[in-house]
């Protein structure tokens, strides 16, 4: 461990004694009841680093759902897959409305705002099926997730995903608003059934943070992704990551970043780190109230804000 | 001149050719007559750079009307006076709409989006008239633009102020809007006048690019910006500043950005370089069609992304 | 035939030779496959008096898919069962959109503006379905409608059900969305279904128009409504009864109506006349555009507009 | 006095006691300060009839600021002068949205939903001041209210002017707005200035019913307008007369009607009778609480509901 890693270390040691000691945890997502029932009082963290060194603190070994995080990996997939096609069925721009809104989608006829957004997202993934079964997609962003993390041992939970294909309803309500525009070419049930299970990939912070330096492009990391598409997926995550607390965001913390209602949060520093973080307790816009926290607090001590 | 300095002039160079070879210009801005009479078929630009430097290409001893780019220096003038407490005020948040919308700002009763957006901006302006004249006001923000240019010689076009008076009926509503929501402090035509008069500053590239070293926190820019400030404003330039276009700007170019409908454009490489560019023809987000497009090239020649 | 009936026969006859001369038949609907190959150039009508005569032109006889005009019937069977209870699900406020928008809903909390949009409509046919099966509630909108027509001869098109559980998209989306807000009981697929098959009931201008004598309050109509819930039906007809076409309706026509896409129209002259008309060529909201015509020229020559 | 009037008129007088006894007043209007003053513990009520008898009870010579409702007058005087022109300007939809909301507006380009709302009324308004000086213009509104009410004792309260002029900043933002579309033709000072006016005019409750025979087309009435306007007057109060609540009217009254802040309501039994209304303690939508409860029970008393 160099000089510099130790102070980082400290830091993130001072962190999560802070933020335990603060207590200021939110309220855990209640609509998926599987969510429902956790303890929104934890906390853990993981930074990858360009020299392939993981620092850790708190809980940084408990495995959560990763939820809407997935939508990042899933991104990469299809922008691996189809490029720039992509765009003519989802838009990139910030949707100044909450994550699974469905005022956006009239108003644009069914193309919905942009890939982090519920509507979005539910493209990607149909994006994803085409000539593929279910299984198949799923298999598809497991090995993703599986290859930029180095570590085979990442599942789906699959009472999460049952859990919340009994109460999505405004996502069935979402990928038949699509198909109605015409915006959806699989069957509705492959596409939620697949979206659903995506987003109960569970993880821990450490396999989070390593899967995530593929997004901020590290030395250290597997070559999965050209430098182009590792931009343009941080250029997503900056504008429209945090639902409509994405400006925010970027004014609080200066990084890219995607945060899922189970509490986790990957926060990209380019070039430099790739950051995972969890605390279940979240915010009125639906992101981790201590993650974004930590976020903030990580930038301010390290500089790693991209605006300087 | 360095060697690189000389290559990025040869870039520079080129890029002034292609663009004119090019012709695909778009629109000028016609709801303001006095710029409705522009040539679009246009270019300039200038790269101030850390050591000092700048390097030119095409028309940049233009002057033109920087219009929103305006917005940007009177947010610094205000966040210098009364910092934090004026988010109080106006959210940070992108808009999803067009820069005179004002839907979201019934939803969101008067508080506007974002100070990048019209409304957002007289609010700004109504702040800066605490305690002020209009007159007094309008020295603050020219004085504040020609220390960070050290360059005395920028001025206001009355005749465009004028023209914009005659016809900027969607800012009257929008002020007189705001005031029924009373989030207007300062008579409904001082806010307005000083409005349209620090949108018609008039600069060229060069100026321009050497206003924006204070924002892109140039080790050879006068100290008039804390970091902390700086980082913010680049932060709501990346989500908020070309509109319901920035999401794509982002994808597409990666850098801090504001545009004005005279065409101007100010692209911000924090650390790096200041960037002024000015085309006057348009695109359908109201944003320069050149400008945007010689941002991305400079964008894919330098490596300046701040997405790595 | 009294000598009223005889001029009221005679102008009936030059109005089905006016419009056929005319020609601007509107376009048929084509979102439902089966009512897509249908001929717009065709028109029926006929006048149930309240003597019990009913007077008829043109195609009278020939029957067609009722579609919307089913929520009329569906309504009253619904306030016949449980009164205003229903309200608390549903609201009586004209929409300013679209039959299938799904804006307001959000924007109102999934409490449709009114029963007779889609949304709303569905929440009728769900209330229907409490305690009921889908065949169960089906029987009982059939048994209802008979019973009006005294007509035992008014039976379901399958294939028009079918066609529509093909292509129904946006309909599903609406119901699963209203469950997500909690204002679905019954199974969704089951509210669909049975809300499908409603619309496809058939009928011809005769029965239809001595289905609407009750809604009518005509002497001569079964005693199936209270005159307390045939006014408040009729004045639901009025302000929501053409979608965002009400408004123009009651302006030019001046008499409760409801539409459906299948070019229905059914007029009420309270304790008057009951009025069915059919051409399937549709205006711009998605009303008959011949059916318009002949209601407002009916108004004209028989001063049954309710406003003097 | 007939025995029918004697009946009607002891109806009246228990209508009077019971809605003293009830106490159930609302809230003033608070936003216009000179009305804010006003005690809502106040009723008036006077029922013209076809034989030229007006029936009073409570507070009925009581003169109050008619507001809103001087929006049925300057629309017949408009519809008198250019007649079916004016739907060029503006559209005859219920607007689904408060009266003063500007959001329709940007969807619609600047054609209000209907002549009712503030935006659609500050048209008609303009329409008057063609070829007119406000003065004028405001002679002409007054000209007509006085020879319908056979009244020359009616005039402007300058007080309830002035305090709204001061206050009005939505309607001054609403017009201006209107001006961006190129939907304003007079300057926007002079059709503010006249709507204000227009809307202090003050009437008793036996005033207004008189004035409102006009609307009726009653047989004792002055022969001011065409049985076609008139209807025509009827279906937009019916439709679009007390703003998102107008759909609620309907069901529960069954009478055309228009509303307004001051707590005045016109009621129009076609035909049969005008009925003025006052008591200004309002519900939520803005519309008078008793004065809409003494309608509904009128229309129980009489059967005058327009829907049998």
């Amino acid at each position: 461990m160099t000089r510099d890693h130790m102070t980082l270390d400290q830091f993130l040691q001072d962190l999560d004694r802070d933020i335990r000691a603060k207590g200021d945890w939110g309220e855990v997502a209640d609509y998926i009841p599987e969510l429902g029932r956790i303890d929104p009082a934890q906390f853990g963290m993981a930074i990858a680093l360009a020299d392939g060194q993981v620092l850790t603190a708190g809980q940084a070994g408990h495995r959560f759902s990763i939820q809407s995080v997935s939508k990042v990996f899933a991104l990469a997939c299809v922008l691996g897959r189809i490029g720039e096609q992509l765009w003519r069925r989802v838009g990139r721009e910030p949707s100044g409305d909450r994550f699974d809104s469905i005022l956006l989608l009239e108003q644009e006829k069914g193309r919905p705002r942009n890939p982090f957004i519920n509507a979005g997202a539910l493209v990607v993934t149909d994006e994803l099926l085409t000539g593929r079964s279910p299984r198949q997609a799923l298999a598809e962003i497991l090995a993703f997730v599986r290859a930029a993390a180095e570590d085979d041992d990442i599942h789906i939970d699959k009472a999460v995903a049952r859990s919340e294909a009994r109460t999505g309803h405004r996502n069935t309500a979402l990928v038949h608003y699509l198909r109605s525009f015409g915006n959806l070419k699989a069957p509705p049930d492959h596409v939620l059934g697949t979206y659903i299970h995506q987003c109960a990939i569970e993880m821990n912070c450490v396999q989070l943070a390593r899967a995530g330096r593929v997004i901020a492009g590290l030395d250290c990391a597997p070559a999965l992704l050209s430098p182009v598409k590792q931009r343009r997926i941080n250029a997503m995550m900056m504008t429209c990551g945090q639902y409509d607390g994405s400006g925010n965001f970027a004014f609080r913390v200066g990084m890219p970043a995607k945060s899922g209602v189970g509490g986790g949060l990957l926060v990209i520093a380019p070039g430099k780190a790739s950051i995972a973080i969890w605390s279940p307790g979240l915010d009125g816009w639906g992101n981790s109230r201590m993650g974004t926290l930590a976020a903030e607090r990580l930038a301010e001590f390290t500089g790693w804000s991209v605006f300087g």
